[in-house]
């Protein structure tokens, strides 16, 4: 394997590609369009896992487990979330397999063994999930019911690029009901928050919170609230979504509760999920050409120590020396990796480590070893220092978090270049096409305008935000009022 | 919903049904055979997977994904495996679902989308992995490869279990990859090793371990060792199971490393796996008349502190005092919940949490603020004691670590009673029929009596024990010679 990268500036998909593959993070599988998660990749999405665990245990919700299959008569009952999902999904016809008269040592489906209902292979669980709920929910006292799942979802694609967009991937799905419409909405600003806080802290992502326009928002929701980030490519990529889906699967579903007051009523709902598509984001935010680069805070491997050796007893002395460090920067909570292989050269380990993106690597040799110091050397600038021993656990400690922060602050400077307030449609035009990121223009709310706009330039609008000023203006393309500035840019 | 549940002496498999029901721990879904696994129940599972995953990564091993399909051309290529599992197989034949022009509002597969090659849903990933690791391994300096997968599988099943059998069902499966045939092995004992510690350390049951016979033996393994536990009711249950693969799987997915000397040799592999059915062994091992009994050290909730108060004033004086037990027992790393709900009266509350299992119990009142006192009861014995406040961190602690040990010692104690060393086919038949439990006999070794003895009894060989003695006698059966003692059962 070519240990050389495509450079971004020459090919910002080719790079992503072999980047994703010589990490050693995932690869395409046999099915076509599932990826293979591989160990290293995977300790990145089980750390994500952990502090989004976390998170939405702090917030007082629980995880639970729901079928991966969906009977297609409860996949239909909520018209509009079926028919969003209808065009991607896989279906099981059949239970068995049978020998193949045919074909000697061969399988075939068994004719026999046809459902009577076909199953549908969850695209996303709000109809199984509620019409579960259904049986759980009688009174005010069973509300609100705040239930998380980590699961794996199918949405069968015809173009696929791992992480970003695969056939089958792994997610979370938050799915709660609520007795009150202002709850549910409180909900669903609460986990766009918990989402915007993990991508900002853990990722070191920075994210414009907002709300979807009618065109771009989740197949049977009444709002959609997302997170969007900017890649170095000038492209946005949507991070993840929390909708306020309103009584509309409670209507589905016919899930009702007696309010204290003594009344029938249909519940509120929300559902919010983020995926291994973050994973996708996590490496076009801070990834270089050499390979990846991960904020401490989510790399599996935080430092990784390479010894310099000439023979068994330097080793020996080294490892004594580096055994002491390993020691104490995991009672600090440091995950420490001593590669003393003797497989591969130093120069060798120092590449694979630079391409697997570990913030911090410690080398020492013969030398150190006389002037009681080590050579640290940082992933995110290449600058190395020499650092006394005595000092190494502290120096170290503190390196991690000014890494953690000089990603994010990168990456805010990197979005703050690259968003472009514009007010007429050939500005407009000549952004997106040449400079590309997120463009703030005024837009007249209309599907119509929003279409064109697609049409005409491929940008979409990503979010109304959150914090967008009340201001006058005119649609940058239809010259009608408008009240605010909406982020458009070509999207992933 | 009825708070008795049916008595274990009566009927012990409606008492199973209606206590994972009433428990709340998991539920029949709409999709035939599989289950949904409700909050309680999955935080059991939560605790399970957090422990075996630590003794998993302890042991060297990482997690990785793979694809949830496998293509049916790559499901047949190991033959004895393809055919075990061809008659449980659910199929993907198509990917798309369009408007039903029959049924205004309806959807029905789209004849236009049929895969070329149908998807088999895993029920193992053997067969998907194996094709992976061919791209993996080249040299010996690939191996060995210690990989894990915490996964959905599907097994059609035509009667089916909450958690003992289900079509769909929640696991881990290791597949590693060795150069010798000794390192693989020795891979498969330690794997059985770590499922039986687990398995008598945190869910406090305890287990035999042994190797299965030819028949009970896993479709495409060399060996299959296994770890069986006896239930309440004499029937066995296999709680998890670890195989010697040989080089099947190797071969069969043409998988060969370069050795150190240079040559090109096919590797040799194991996989072992546990699942949702171990929460059924822990229902069937500890429970009683009451519901639930959970050994502490699995248990979502350890410590249950339930208010006894007439009005705000009283709350408000035991809250205070509550806190300060809550915020103690929390820093020793104790799960409490204080259920202050006002919605619920003490007597619900301590019935709730006697079927929920949750191990200990506290109870303060207006006299136990006055007294510095506190009532604690123990789920497993249902003793109860009054406890100075200034004593209860230390005495609760140690109570949970008495309640563990006690938990264990019964069940040991119950498999001793229950397991009988037979020497002749009469007194074989009475015992399985009439008691139940293990039966130690001597067996001759050929598939015609298991075959045979399985015919008359019902009873299966669970396993020949690891530590079965060497002792000269006739096969209870046949009357042919034999050199150990096999252990049979009547098994779930």
């Amino acid at each position: 394997m070519s240990k050389h990268l495509t450079k971004r500036a020459d090919d910002y998909s080719k790079w992503y590609n072999e980047l994703v593959v010589k990490a050693d993070l995932a690869e395409n599988s046999a099915v076509r369009g599932c990826m293979v998660i591989k160990p290293y990749g995977f300790a990145i999405w089980e750390n994500m896992q952990a502090e989004l665990d976390r998170m939405f245990k702090e917030t007082g919700h629980q995880n639970a487990y729901f079928p991966l299959f969906v009977p297609k008569s409860l996949f239909e009952a909520e018209e509009k979330n079926a028919e969003g999902f209808a065009k991607e999904c896989a279906v099981v016809t059949h239970y068995r397999l049978q020998n193949d008269p045919d074909n000697p040592g061969k399988l075939r489906v068994d004719p026999e063994a046809k459902l009577e209902e076909e199953l549908v292979v969850r695209p996303t669980s709000e109809a199984i999930i509620w019409n579960t709920y259904k049986g759980w929910i009688q009174s005010y006292r069973d509300l609100p019911l705040l239930i998380n799942q980590w699961a794996n979802v199918v949405r069968w694609e015809m173009r696929t690029r791992l992480f970003l967009r695969t056939s089958e991937f792994l997610w979370q799905e938050g799915h709660t009901a609520h007795a009150t419409k202002m709850e549910a909405v409180k909900e669903a600003q609460q986990m766009q928050d918990v989402y915007a806080t993990f991508a900002e802290e853990f990722m070191a992502m920075p994210v414009v919170k907002g709300v979807k326009s009618d065109s771009e928002r989740f197949a049977g929701a009444e709002d959609t609230l997302t997170i969007e980030a900017l890649m170095q490519d000038g492209k946005a990529l949507q991070a993840g979504t929390s909708h306020f889906l309103g009584q509309n699967f409670a209507k589905a579903f016919d899930v009702k509760f007696t309010s204290k007051e003594g009344k029938q009523e249909h519940v509120w709902a929300t559902s919010w999920g983020v995926s291994t598509r973050l994973i996708g984001g996590l490496i076009m935010t801070h990834s270089d050409d050499n390979g990846l680069v991960l904020p401490p805070k989510l790399a599996p491997i935080q430092v990784v120590i390479v010894p310099i050796y000439k023979d068994e007893e330097q080793l020996e002395a080294i490892s004594e020396k580096v055994n002491v460090f390993v020691k104490e920067l995991r009672k600090k909570g440091i995950s420490v990796k001593f590669d003393d292989r003797d497989t591969y050269r130093p120069g060798a380990k120092f590449a694979a480590y630079e391409l697997k993106g570990v913030p911090v690597r410690i080398a020492i040799g013969k030398r150190d070893l006389e002037n009681g110091t080590v050579e640290v050397a940082r992933r995110d600038t290449f600058e190395k220092q020499t650092v006394q021993q005595d000092h190494v656990v502290e120096f170290v400690s503190n390196l991690l978090e000014e890494i953690q922060e000089n990603l994010f602050k990168k990456a805010i400077d990197f979005r703050a270049e690259n968003t472009t307030s514009v007010d007429n449609f050939e500005d407009f035009k000549d952004i997106i096409k040449n400079k590309g990121g997120f463009v703030a223009a005024h837009w007249d709310g209309t599907e119509e305008t929003e279409d064109k706009i697609k049409e005409l330039t491929k940008a979409t609008i990503r979010c109304i935000p959150n914090d967008a000023k009340e201001e006058i203006g005119v649609c940058v393309f239809s010259g009608k009022t408008s009240s605010k500035r909406v982020l458009f840019a070509k999207a992933y």
